[in-house]
């Protein structure tokens, strides 16, 4: 061990901060060799010194203010757990990227929200800023992609990477219970964000693709201009109905660049039920990368928790130490385009789920307003009447979402559809 | 662009090799942006100098000999795309190590027999030696491993890596054909290797993890202490029946450290038909790794071809250009430590199908044998009589193949048990 040690300084020891505290006292030989050096912890921060976090903490310094511990002599990364877009995460950033200090983060929001400004600062600095601990917990996702596809015209990047989402989806078509039930365990649980809307939203992971579709595309990231769509409003009904015609209903998030620019949606989609992503269970987190000379990668594991977020955070203070040193989305900041915002999402199928009226020729007005809209019907069912209206369910070919708004607008002229009309895009996998 | 181009001399222009060269000449400029330098193809060397390679080959110096390439003094970079264990393949690789040269190969077998000797050489010259495209096609696997995992004690690493063998096993199943038929279909559309033992003898996959056991236990390569079965002898009658009960069978390389040493086996093995692995159909390739913060990562994508491996090659080309330079194993190799071999494996539970004579009590003996070797039975069953005797399949709980060797032996002397059985492991996955 001819190298001097790395030094942390790890601002924020909630869970994933204690456990990447836990892996360097538990595992420092292992990681010595791997890094060519110690990794050494000399600094730490929190918000409450005297809170028991299971880890002996005697040996590092204490500092009350992270912006104090980015600036310490004796830091050479900064661990940046906090969380949180601005605040002490970012004056802390800001802080280490202004002495010149390397900093692994594990913060989707700050980065979504200031990544370019960050980034730039960075490489200005010499400094690299890490994130994979950003993206989809233990699943070495930004690095596959930046450096293990580096090859690739990346074309479209896919992602279930919000595990309370996926977990609510899940259990709602295992239980058959609704929504909000559902919403309810996981809230007690403890899955949920202290603002649950950044999960059920579809924020969190709406950041996180942002972060990936600005490596993939070389762009700017531009979290303003996705199209975010959560899943507060996916009824049981939609759950059954999609597995009845082989789909499942997934959080996903869509990346790629089109004709008309780059198209970046988080939203729920419905996907074959068999396909690696319909068959994602519970908490799990998948990315689905496709690229002009690999062909479609899959990436699966857990997104979230101690072990899995640490294990990420480890990789990028292991690359750091390594000598590893690439720029934060890939090329150089400065180098980034203005993606223009593709503002009309590509043609897809969608399925349709209406309430008919029990009236001679109720169906035969739907299916007229659907063609009136140039779309055409793949497979089409209708269900038993309950309560005086039947269930109908479509499954288009691929269209437009303007026509298929000029349909779903024109059902409510037909005077045989009751309440609004559901749709919801199938994304092809 | 400040820094110098780095300059390439490719040794190997089969499929991959044109593939690399075309992507080199198509994405010239985002190879660049992304390598901060240029990318320039100097030397080719390949046996047949006037074979159409549907590429313009005309700007690149050509060289009969890859070990002049190697030596050459407008080479930064040898990509040995020959293949081989030894000869000209290996003479170039250490002529580049020799002149301190970087190698990025995809040369498996090398690797497996030679990779320990390689490794040390390039160290000792402070030259790297890449093999992305040497493991599962375009899957960043290696990368993965060795950098994005390397937080973590790695426990297990499973994995299908013969896309062949794969496809043999699924066409089977799809087709109901046995394995000679789909044997010579698999030939004439050119899926074999020149040796197909390579293939079906799982001597490829095992090299490939004997390569992901070094990176992920820190010891050396010891490709000739795997267990190694095929496919050969994998009947139509099993796929069969392992489908009826629930399960797959793969070509599955398991390497774990285990409280006796290391256990590597590249064998047919029976997974659960829902598991990832199990759901694997045709030439793709799947990784699993567990590690002990970050639970289990899958990785998924095509295992060989023009564009996936072509895709592995330029990771390993773009690193280098970046200025990444980890050890070849992922510590250095003086300090991989030897292995010792597990010998057996650890317990697990067995698929077993015996002939049974269609005599009274015939069942009960088959039974007293496995009570009498201390295996017990999960399920068992028995099928319609045929030609006399009846097929019966036993799935156990765990036992250790010792305790199964002498079952098998045992059912001989029973006098009911007809023609050899099969048995084939259960991986817990």
């Amino acid at each position: 061990m001819t190298a001097a040690p790395l030094r942390l300084g790890i601002a924020g020891l909630g869970t994933v901060g204690a456990g990447v505290v836990k892996i360097v006292q538990s595992r420092g030989k292992l990681l010595s060799a791997r890094c060519g050096r110690d990794l050494q912890i000399t600094a730490i921060c929190a918000r409450d010194r005297h809170r028991d976090r299971g880890v002996d903490l005697s040996g590092y310094a204490w500092e009350d203010d992270p912006v104090a511990l980015a600036r310490r002599d004796d830091v050479d990364v900064l661990v940046e757990l906090m969380g949180g877009a601005d605040g002490p995460a970012k004056a802390a950033t800001e802080a280490a990227i202004d002495a010149g200090k390397d900093v692994v983060t594990a913060n989707k929001a700050m980065l979504a929200h200031h990544g370019q400004t960050l980034a730039e600062a960075a490489e200005a600095q010499g400094s690299v800023i890490r994130f994979e601990a950003a993206v989809a917990g233990g699943i070495p996702v930004v690095k596959s992609l930046t450096e293990g596809l580096a090859g690739n015209r990346i074309q479209r990047i896919m992602g279930v990477m919000n595990g309370t989402c996926n977990y609510i989806l899940t259990r709602m078509e295992n239980a058959g219970l609704p929504y909000a039930e559902v919403f309810d365990e996981a809230s007690k649980l403890g899955y949920l964000e202290a603002d649950p809307t950044l999960d059920v939203g579809g924020i969190d992971a709406g950041h996180k693709l942002a972060l990936l579709a600005s490596i993939g595309f070389g762009t700017r990231v531009c979290f303003d201009e996705m199209e975010l769509e959560g899943i507060e409003r996916i009824a049981i009904e939609d759950i059954r109905a999609a597995a009845d015609m082989g789909f499942r209903i997934k959080l996903l998030g869509v990346a790629q660049m089109t004709g008309r620019g780059l198209e970046q949606r988080m939203s729920p989609c419905l996907v074959p039920a068999n396909s690696p992503l319909g068959q994602l269970q519970a908490a799990t987190n998948m990315v689905v990368i496709e690229g002009d000379s690999v062909g479609q990668i899959v990436l699966r594991g857990a997104g979230a928790g101690e072990g899995p977020t640490a294990s990420a955070v480890l990789s990028d203070v292991t690359d750091i130490a390594r000598g590893i040193r690439v720029p934060t989305f890939g090329i150089p900041a400065t180098d980034l385009q203005h993606a223009t915002s593709a503002q009309v999402s590509i043609p897809a199928p969608y399925y349709i789920r209406i309430a008919l009226a029990d009236k001679p020729g109720a169906l035969a007005k739907v299916a007229a307003v659907l063609g009136e809209a140039g779309i055409s019907i793949n497979r089409m069912r209708q269900y038993d009447h309950a309560a005086g209206t039947a269930p109908v369910l479509i499954v288009t070919h691929k269209t437009t979402r303007a026509a298929l708004d000029v349909a779903l607008d024109g059902f409510g002229a037909t005077g045989v559809v009751t309440g609004d009309p559901v749709s919801i895009r199938i994304e092809q996998v």
